[in-house]
């Protein structure tokens, strides 16, 4: 951020009255604009004992599969979201039910929402951002070709659970690990 | 948003090429600047039988009686979040627990996260956007001035919850209904 989208002039970094927060401060017109993480949601569709994935037509992670997800729009709420994004990625109709995985990216301010979501027809087909999408049973998961640590640990607790009978929400934080390879530690809150 | 944050160019409402949505396009350097929803965040901070409240000493609802929870900022996790929040305005440090609601406020575009959280110090202090903070047992709860729908429902739900001694994770959304009279309508999911 460099100008105001307001006004155009040139913004300032400094920390408004009664805040305790550098910010983008208007020199122009003194708007202040926020920074905000961003929510992506999705779904587990499940079908029967299956797990509907979509195989990643973008990058990154071109080629790897993951469950349907995105982020949030303005006007919408997150299980209309999660809706959207699986029938945009895998032309799969849901109903959306409980909240099933809160991860924090904070090293990417994101903030991933993952319901579980019932198929309501097994018709589905690759969305423009997929190139094929699949359904899965536990032992056909490719588990060394998901596409996000968020996707195999939210798949991990699902399995997990769905064999005790007992799904509870769960959240926790991946964190990146710094340096030239992509590490993640992953922490599941207790 | 009228120009480009980035090179100060104007801006154009337009759909890109493979997005449904309208975005708003840079004329100048071509960046697309998506919007997005907020995320606020905050705890329901418990010490033995009661609950902490601040009154608020800020626009919206001045005065009236609110459960800490504020704009998440960049770079920390939905929780530090909610812990930044109640020791910002309730100076009261806590220990951050279990999801306890998220609430979908589409109009606003924003989506509330409410924690179950347990006071390490009963040692509070009013902050700076609040008049004065207090405890509150069940039948001091002062229910026609609480602030927000958010904060009513969140502490209804959670004293039926603590009655029947299971607290799960709630979800649902409050809609503004329209006209001059702010009035809401509330959607709990099953």
């Amino acid at each position: 951020m460099e100008y105001c989208s307001h006004c155009a002039s040139r913004l300032k970094i400094d920390v408004p009255p009664r805040d305790n927060h550098p910010r983008h401060i208007c020199t122009g017109c003194g708007m202040i604009h926020y920074r905000s993480p961003k929510l992506v949601v999705g779904c587990i569709p499940e079908w029967q004992d299956q797990i509907l994935l979509c195989r990643r037509a973008i990058e990154p992670r071109y080629g790897l599969w993951t469950l349907p997800a995105g982020f949030m729009e303005v006007g919408e709420t997150v299980q209309e979201g999660a809706a959207r994004e699986t029938l945009e990625e895998a032309g799969a109709k849901v109903k959306v039910g409980q909240l099933y995985t809160l991860f924090n990216l904070p090293r990417a301010s994101l903030v991933n929402l993952i319901f579980r979501a019932e198929l309501i027809d097994p018709n589905v087909a690759a969305g423009e951002e997929s190139l094929e999408v699949g359904f899965f049973r536990e032992s056909e998961i490719p588990w060394s070709d998901l596409s996000f640590p968020m996707v195999r640990e939210t798949l991990r607790l699902y399995f997990h659970d769905r064999k005790h009978g007992i799904f509870a929400t769960h959240s926790g934080s991946i964190i990146r690990t710094p340096g030239p390879i992509l590490r993640y530690q992953v922490i599941i809150d207790p």
